[in-house]
């Protein structure tokens, strides 16, 4: 058994170090590759992708997974779980007919700029036609892979947070339909009063850079371990602890647009910084789940940088940097500018109380996309409706509407709901920690760096070790309740 | 014949694309890889440059090589080159014994930057074990490669520069020694008068960037196939003319530095820009040779950038960026400034006139470190004298001395020469354009794109498909002559 699980060990570092290439290949073509280069670098992808492919498939690699998944209980704790995540992706493999995988994987390579096409140019026409292929295959692939207790929806939906359902994400969105989404409409029922204090600004991207290394470090970002570029839609990217990179984007005309991405990224990169080394390069390093990951960005971004006690300690130095647009504004008329709530179009510049009824959107579109119910020609009728029907608004372009999120192109379905699954753990994560550390005294004293050990030893040195359900009993010694979340925005914001 | 061909140039793709993924391995180690991520990153080059070499010395594919070699008048002119490309590096993977070549592999991997931290420490000690094991293989290589006709620095000397020996380098050098090092040490005899109106000045380094992208415009650079980072030492890299990338490095005291390092890579980059698109990725993308690579990146940077045409017509742009510092500042003094020429001690900071020289001193210490004449621990000394034979100049720091190249890091051993020949051959090649196109009224009239026109038709369509002496001949209708170099230098400096 040794001998085996050695040679097993072996393959499976051959097989992550392609996955570094592709890692880097992908961070290349989202933040810096010339447009030209992406289909030279697409056919170099294509034949080392058909290296990895043939070695992830050859008889001696599935063979010995299926005897180690069969042996599974008789292994170390890391291997153990090492075995089912990729015993859980090798189903794929397993039950898809290699052209159609590989066919697939070069469609997605390829999708993210005719995605990005479609929405410069504000026309669904030019997406609609690789969207289809992408959900026609995530059909195919539920039904290749369904089970006698699991079946559509459900199955993509465990790709991304460890058993969850339909049935259970049905009953956290009821939950928000009825708790929360009264609450939010009657918040944001009166169009505010624009602030003139702050529209119609420039804040020079060179100024905003340095206020985004400054974030860094406030939150104890490792530079050595990490680094910060622009792309077109923010994100974390990394394999290893060594070696976690963010991105964010710059708009001359929003600086809190720049400020709460990175401090969001940065939520992401902590976590991956702070798991345990022996992780690195493994499919242990990471996060427990797609919701766990976001629960750290979101309590980063939500509960810590958008606090009372973050803004007034940081409020000099953006004073500082920004000496003119901030000139006659208080701390207070910042803080009730970074809370301030809206019904608003784009999930990523909505704040936090609107949030989680864009994801119920986009949640019910994927259901009905992936059962068959929703044709793909129809989204944006549908997109708009929905809108409607939670936020009572509409997109005026498909810009702004349908075409908003990078998700489908990379064939994300079942992504979606984990984000606001994630901020509602966050809420139940925060609700523990501070009783352990007192959090608002951590932050107005600039120690971030407690946050951040306290979130270290009770679920970022775990990596993807545990599952959301385990590490959720781990951090907060109870399983999720959707009430925290509820009742901390309710109280957060009904002041506001 | 038609099968073992097709079989051959499958496999040869595969191994393009690991070359793929290497290249942008290393662009990403230079540009911005986070410091602590480079163990992880070289434990993942590792594995797959195994996998690269055993495909490179599968029988499967070296016998192809060998029998396609034996039949290569039978095959077409691509292919042709192509296969005695590839055919002279097998030369070495043949002669070299595995667990060396993959030891030699690694150590290169990993070299740049253990001289980076002796140099940033002024400390040859930390470097010199290193250098010595890079310096030993070289030796043994040229052992394991060595023919009747053909042994030591020679070998070296042909791996840059097709055919060429260290006879033909003694003869180009000797010219050198009598016709140019007395006219330059008569004409830098004087210790300059120091420009106060340049030194002592700050220049923004946005500003900087503002002035590099507008150079890259003027030079017709194209953003679409390539881009422009920093890194500590500018570079060019690229394996298709769809994607080719530059570097440069900016220094606030210095603003000449980062417009000719721009130029200089856009030279290079040109080049690539234009080779015929069929060569992308193939080993015939490139340069005829590296001192043809060299002699594009001198005709730009020397010859049009700091030509009086250049200066003049691009003055008003650099002024206007720079008002406080152009204040009182004439075309003339500036152009003056820019071909300043004085012994100094910076091979990258070299003046066009005193170049040469400092090639000169380390094609003697790599011809004595390769025939075993110079010890590695004797360089610091061996540089500082020669240093003084021929600029009567001593550093005072190794870092400012030996340390100050990164190119025996990377084990290139035989490629300092090609510089000084490549700047001889861009003189002959200038001569003969001139004749076609009036260069200094091309210049004049900001037409740089006719210029690059010339050069690709003549020398960059071809990529590496062509020997350096062929190249010669076909652009200028004449072997290599270095008196056209002799003439050039003589007459620009004879009255600045």
């Amino acid at each position: 058994m040794i001998d085996k699980i050695n040679k097993f060990k072996d393959l499976q570092k051959k097989l992550n170090a392609y996955r570094y290439f592709f890692w880097l290949m992908n961070w290349d073509q989202e933040t810096e590759m010339p447009k030209m280069g992406l289909d030279f670098q697409l056919s170099n992808y294509q034949i080392l992708m058909e290296e990895a492919y043939k070695l992830e498939t050859d008889k001696e690699y599935t063979d010995l997974l299926e005897e180690l998944y069969l042996n599974k209980d008789t292994l170390d704790d890391d291997l153990k779980v090492e075995i089912k995540h990729l015993y859980k992706s090798y189903q794929i493999i397993k039950v898809v007919p290699k052209n159609e995988y590989l066919e697939y994987d070069m469609l997605i390579q390829g999708a993210s700029p005719i995605w990005a096409n479609a929405k410069k140019n504000n026309d669904f026409a030019l997406w609609s036609e690789t969207l289809e292929k992408i959900v026609q295959f995530q059909r195919k692939l539920t039904k290749y892979l369904e089970t006698d207790d699991k079946k559509g929806y459900d199955i993509l939906l465990d790709f991304y947070e460890d058993d969850m359902t339909v049935e259970e994400y049905d009953e956290f969105f009821d939950q928000l339909r009825t708790q929360l989404v009264p609450f939010v409409l009657e918040k944001t029922a009166k169009k505010r009063k624009i602030n003139r204090k702050f529209s119609n600004k420039i804040f020079d991207i060179n100024k905003q850079k340095e206020l985004s290394d400054y974030l860094l470090d406030v939150l104890h970002f490792d530079k050595n371990r990490g680094l910060l570029k622009t792309s077109v839609h923010p994100f974390t990217s990394g394999l290893a602890s060594v070696d976690t990179r963010i991105t964010t984007a710059y708009h001359e005309n929003d600086l809190l647009s720049n400020i709460f991405s990175v401090v969001h990224e940065t939520g992401h990169a902590i976590y991956e910084q702070q798991n345990d080394k022996r992780f690195d390069g493994t499919n242990l390093h990471g996060g427990a789940s797609m919701g766990i990951h976001e629960s750290q960005s979101r309590l980063y971004e939500n509960m810590i940088a958008r606090s009372y006690e973050f803004i007034s300690t940081h409020f000099q130095k953006i004073a500082e940097l920004f000496p003119k647009q901030f000139k006659n504004v208080s701390v207070d008329e910042f803080y009730r500018f970074v809370n301030k709530t809206e019904r608003s179009l784009i999930r990523i510049e909505a704040d936090e109380l609107t949030y989680p009824l864009h994801i119920m959107v986009r949640y019910e579109l994927e259901k009905g996309l992936i059962s068959g119910k929703i044709k793909v020609k129809d989204l944006p009728k549908k997109w708009n409706q929905l809108m409607y029907r939670y936020l009572k608004i509409k997109p005026k372009t498909d810009s702004e509407g349908v075409l908003q999120d990078i998700h489908w192109a990379g064939g994300s379905f079942g992504y979606f709901p984990t984000y606001a699954l994630g901020t509602a753990y966050a809420a139940q994560i925060y609700h523990k920690m501070d009783q352990d550390i007192n959090i608002k005294k951590q932050i107005k004293e600039n120690r971030i760096d407690n946050i951040n050990e306290w979130l270290k030893e009770h679920i970022h040195k775990y990596g993807a070790s545990k599952t959301p359900k385990e590490i959720m009993l781990i951090a907060t010694n109870e399983p999720f309740f959707a009430s925290y979340y509820v009742n901390y925005l309710k109280d957060k914001y009904k002041d506001l």
